[in-house]
């Protein structure tokens, strides 16, 4: 079996398509959408992440600015900028980029992201929300998984679905959107025993641990749907997934890395700015 | 076999002793420890479950309050006696029983209580908090779930645990809190194919769906560990659990219903008051 590539630029640049649209309207009423990225790091990798962003929102005609605190900030310093954006009419979407500082953990400073302009769904309140079936904002990584198995009309419901990474920005959101999806959901970690056991009873296996090829075609029950979220850095430059690509032979899909959820999610993030 | 009981009655005992102690000295100090009940229904199971809460922080020292609003109370009425009680320097806990009126839901509500008071875990943002590892107060039963285990030194860690239920009082923070114990943790629920299947592959089996006798034997890979969270009403006026009590023949361990998770709830939601 060769897997089916569950490639997500071209459904990335759909929603990029809406997302312009809605931006063109709003910019027209003189009101452009704008989002602010704080960031506190000297991270390259978070860096390029970051130019990415502001390229796409400013290709889709969104106002992207971003708001380097620099390494020294302080959690206070942080959490205030945050409520201030918060608090300002003229910005709809706040985003804060981690790596943090030295001693400032994300889920305290991102309780000061008013929930309503949360397009990440940092604040910890963003996930109680999701959670408790409220209307919330998921992490965009989240978000663009399930988006990505409804574009390749992957059925859910009643699924089982194994997700491997139980980190607050992807696996535990992931797992209540899933659950909302009425899948059966197993949440997988590296403390657990034998994981290609609990990996084959799968339908629908994402991996979100940022390990390179983890997940090898053992992990894998033929005929399963594979998710692949890890973005991990090759010594060559590039990027390669927590999915070892031998899985194609193996699984009926397979998402590619680059090219899968990356695109997806940075398309449904710039979406959450103008929605 | 015959499953060992993991009774709860003991242990509930021991938690309302130091309940008792710590309550004590906070009224030696001209400072005694408030909880406030808030009850929006006429629900005789609603009123029952109270004045058993009640009668336990008569007995524990603690001051208990029930704060009825009525049938016909509205969200907004509801929300803003929470946040009143929350804004009270006179009260430690404040709670909010189920069910409400029609048109008002929990988490809409629940919202209004103070996270610090929030002593059965009842806000999204507690939730939230939870799931990103912060300092939260869990729903006291999903909290009982897993003291209970502890308490008969039930081994977490690598465990394969399966929660069935997906409620938000009950089977979501409790797969939060056994994930953070370092379990591999399944939620399944009504649209799960081949339940069976999946609950058979648990090591940890929590039944927390509310239907009588759900879980029969063949749900059960012998020796495995059992807890049971439902109370169901049954003709004669007692209570029945989740899971067959044939069950016992086939589990390692098996909560009883009552006198397991039950007792242990509401001395953790006492616990919760004086903490």
């Amino acid at each position: 079996m060769t897997a089916r590539p569950l490639t997500g630029k071209d459904f990335a640049a759909r929603i990029r398509a809406q997302v312009a649209d809605a931006a063109a309207a709003k910019r027209a009423e003189g009101r452009p959408a704008r989002l602010v990225i704080v960031t506190a790091t000297d991270d390259e990798a978070s860096a390029w992440y970051v130019r990415s962003i502001a390229s796409a929102a400013g290709k889709a005609g969104l106002d992207c600015d971003v708001a380097d605190l620099g390494t020294t900030a302080t959690a206070a310093g942080i959490a205030d900028r945050l409520a201030a954006l918060s608090a300002d009419p003229a910005v709809d979407g706040v985003m804060l980029q981690t790596p943090l500082p030295p001693g400032v953990a994300l889920a305290e400073v991102s309780g000061a992201i008013d929930p309503a302009k949360d397009v990440d769904g940092a604040n910890p309140l963003s996930l109680g929300r999701l959670a408790a079936g409220l209307p919330a904002y998921a992490p965009a990584t989240a978000s663009a998984v399930v988006a990505l198995l409804d574009e390749y009309a992957v059925d859910l419901a009643g699924a089982r679905a194994v997700v491997v990474g139980r980190s607050v920005v992807v696996g535990k959101p992931l797992a209540h959107l899933l659950l909302d999806r009425d899948a059966t959901v197993t949440v997988c970690h590296s403390r657990t025993r034998d994981l290609a056991a609990v990996t084959s009873t799968a339908d629908v296996l994402v991996a979100a641990v940022g390990r390179t090829h983890l997940i090898e075609p053992e992990h894998v029950r033929p005929g399963a749907v594979v998710v692949d979220v890890g973005t991990n850095p090759t010594s060559d430059g590039g990027l390669a997934g927590d999915v070892d690509p031998a899985v194609a032979d193996v699984a009926a899909a397979l998402t590619p890395v680059p090219g899968g959820v990356g695109p997806v999610t940075t398309a449904l993030l710039l979406k959450n700015v103008v929605d």
